[in-house]
């Protein structure tokens, strides 16, 4: 067994809560993607801070990787361990451990799930507004940066983690930020870690700003001529400063997907689905400014879903995105994509990656959190047609390039893990060598997530001695 | 002459863009607090990113310190060359490089100050909300993580910075960030350079958001019966999620200062300076909405300012509150302080800061930005008074440690620069060691702003070895 010193010890520490089964490891090499199964050699539940600490320092004398593990839904195959090594299930580690409303903001494990935390947040008036598609856990949704609908109006994990606690590879546990809102003293050290995917330091206690419940929320749909008119309404809704709470893109080919996953009622042409917040009289306002705008592209069919079961169906629908899109294809497998462009390149940008999968041959859908730039072509795939694989991989570098042609970002909320590596030079040139001395500083001997988010460096020395 | 070798390459480079006469160092020496007057050995007035990065590789290759230099309004000594070597004088490099109103940003160079942007923006219906009291420039208020009074509505430098190119130790150019609004692709090396202070690199480039100008903004003056009712006041005020653009406490003491510095006309209580951002309608909501909480705790004597020269006006006193508290004192300097709390502990430590500085028999202000429990009291001192300054330096010892028991931090916006390194481990703990990590790994020869921020390293090998 590979790193069996390490796994022994750990064994000797946490006793059955170190797993050693097929069930255990193959349940941890699965994702939602088209990674091939890649199970660990070992499976921990750790249940305090100081356990990870002890098991992180463990894995640092015997050089053993370590892959934190929280509801597995990463779209890039971050939390699996490809060099071998232990999953760290953290799912034990699921308490809220304070709520402080006063300061709209609450302290977690990292195992709690984004849903889990609403659930508990629900008698405060306050909600956590990052909403990824999937029932992500908090600590992943940290480290992967992710965001989702309501960032266009409450922002990403970026903006909306105040303070973190982490154990880092020496098995040192670190503070970052704190409670006050704001603060001028030192390294940014809480948002390196957000988005590091693992790599620097494993996330062991989270404080998340809260926000007011708003007293209105009304959600709506609608239904546009071309996505380039949808788009192009977007885009001045943003600009005119709308605070738009949500704000969403679906192609036609989204739209039959929702069909034919969600039996939804909607006619296949591009749609956006929006919502409000606000007091009574600014969702009005907002509506109302919004439909101005809309009706100057053609909008039509104006559905309103105001009752909290209608505006409900409506996101659970969207949230499901990821699996309509996979109903379309005969793999059933989805390859997703996630570029951010600047708003007045959206057009250009969408429109791109429609012809690329025409020309390309791929059955794909474009969803998309366009109030921020941001959308997803999602390619169904067959992990066993090669062929069409490299077609897939072969769109996601044309999509890429044209989000760096456009001055935008070839992952506005996945991440890079695996799947992204080699577009990390064409997106952070000669900053790179500064994110890798980062790493090198802070795990020396690589046993953080190995293999993930930086790419491999080219090998100098053995082309120069070749 | 020290750094000789530096001085004379660089002057091969520049010509008589370096400066090494008196006046040039010594103008360069000043600063707006109580620093003794600190000249660099050269200053240096680059034109180009490109021309930094050869004086960076000059300095780099000699072990020659360089600081960068912008407006020196820096209230912790970040602009002073403490350690000699060059002053980088960024205010040639003053230029807006390009006004993106469609995606509401704008790409400048370091030197350009808020005001000035301002000013270039009037055209575009577009604002750049970030407002310190001084006329900073916008390379040091990124490189301090500034804030100011919009921060409680449009957030800090941190949130409003959305892309930099610098120039490292090692004299290659980076770019970190992009247009996109969010991106989810490696380590966040825009958010490490912000708040560094000028230790990790030089800032030469900022890309910052831009927000609307609002439709109706008003803003209104009102005042307490006490300290602790505005303090409540404001709690409630933001717990409840009004989404005020400005709420500023000044105290009877601050007044006092208005009085003498600006001709105020204001009875020397404690005040509350509101400003309401919005559509005619909001603006009316939340005007609504505050005064309703604010006659809970007692206020009275309502006066709007309506019109924009009431606002500037008012606005322009407000930014005074260094020069007013200073006109307080015999000393004619300010020492100031700055902490930051979670909201829900800002009355006990504004009013154990009062009752701090009144044990001590300082002549203390209180003046904050509240809305983000942050607050600094200004005290006047004569920096050739040892006993006075050693007075104030326990009261901001004292404060510090009151804000850390709070669950807040040493400084909200000023930063450390020279003043606070001797709190960074109060703070900071068991992170401290990965901030030196960070600034080892990126400038090994220490040639980045030596001395400032991070605090000395107790010296364990002398200490063992004696």
């Amino acid at each position: 067994m590979a790193h069996e010193a390490a796994i022994s010890e750990i064994s000797a520490l946490i006793g059955n809560r170190l797993a050693t089964s097929k069930a255990d490891k193959d349940q941890h090499g699965q994702n939602e993607t088209y990674y091939p199964v890649t199970p660990p050699d070992a499976v921990a539940y750790p249940e305090t801070t100081e356990e990870i600490a002890a098991i992180v320092r463990i894995c640092n004398r015997h050089k053993c990787p370590i892959v934190a593990y929280g509801a597995a839904s990463s779209l890039e195959g971050q939390h699996l361990a490809t060099e071998g090594g232990i999953s760290l299930d953290l799912n034990r580690m699921n308490q809220v451990l304070a709520v402080n409303a006063e300061d709209l903001n609450v302290v977690v494990q990292p195992g709690i799930t984004r849903k889990g935390l609403n659930e508990e947040l629900r008698a405060t008036g306050l909600f956590f507004s990052v909403d990824p598609g999937a029932d992500a856990s908090i600590g992943g949704m940290t480290a992967t940066r992710a965001s989702g609908t309501t960032a266009v109006r409450y922002g990403t994990m970026r903006e909306n983690v105040l303070a973190l606690e982490a154990v880092m590879a020496d098995g040192s546990i670190i503070r970052t930020g704190s409670q006050a809102r704001k603060s001028s003293t030192g390294y940014d050290l809480t948002h390196l870690l957000v988005g590091s995917e693992g790599t620097l330091g494993i996330i062991t206690e989270i404080t998340l700003r809260l926000h007011g419940i708003p007293e209105s929320i009304s959600a709506a749909t609608c239904r546009f001529p071309s996505v380039e008119d949808a788009v192009n309404c977007v885009i001045l809704t943003i600009q005119s400063g709308l605070p738009m709470a949500r704000i969403e893109l679906l192609d036609e080919m989204m739209v039959k997907g929702f069909k034919a996953y969600s039996k939804a009622d909607l006619p296949e042409v591009p749609h956006l689905f929006l919502e409000f917040h606000g007091s009574p009289s600014t969702v009005a306002e907002q509506t109302e400014a919004f439909g101005e705008i809309a009706r100057e592209f053609g909008a039509e069919g104006w559905e309103t879903a105001s009752s909290t079961e209608e505006r409900n169906a409506l996101w659970a629908m969207r949230h499901n995105s990821h699996y309509a899109s996979a109903a379309l294809g005969e793999g059933g497998h989805i390859w997703p994509t996630d570029v951010c462009v600047p708003i007045s390149q959206l057009a250009e940008a969408v429109l791109q990656a429609q012809q690329d999968a025409v020309r390309l041959g791929l059955t794909s859908t474009i969803v998309g959190h366009v109030g921020d730039g941001n959308f997803h072509a999602g390619l169904s795939v067959d992990p066993n047609n090669p062929e069409e694989m490299a077609r897939a991989e072969h769109f996601t570098k044309a999509l890429a390039e044209t989000a760096l042609r456009l001055g935008g970002t070839i992952s506005g909320e996945h991440g890079i893990g695996l799947g992204k590596q080699g577009m990390m030079e064409a997106e952070h040139g000669t900053a790179l060598p500064f994110m890798r001395a980062i790493k090198t500083a802070f795990d020396p001997n690589n046993i953080l997530n190995p293999g993930k988010m930086l790419p491999p460096e080219i090998a100098n020395a053995e082309a120069n001695a070749a």
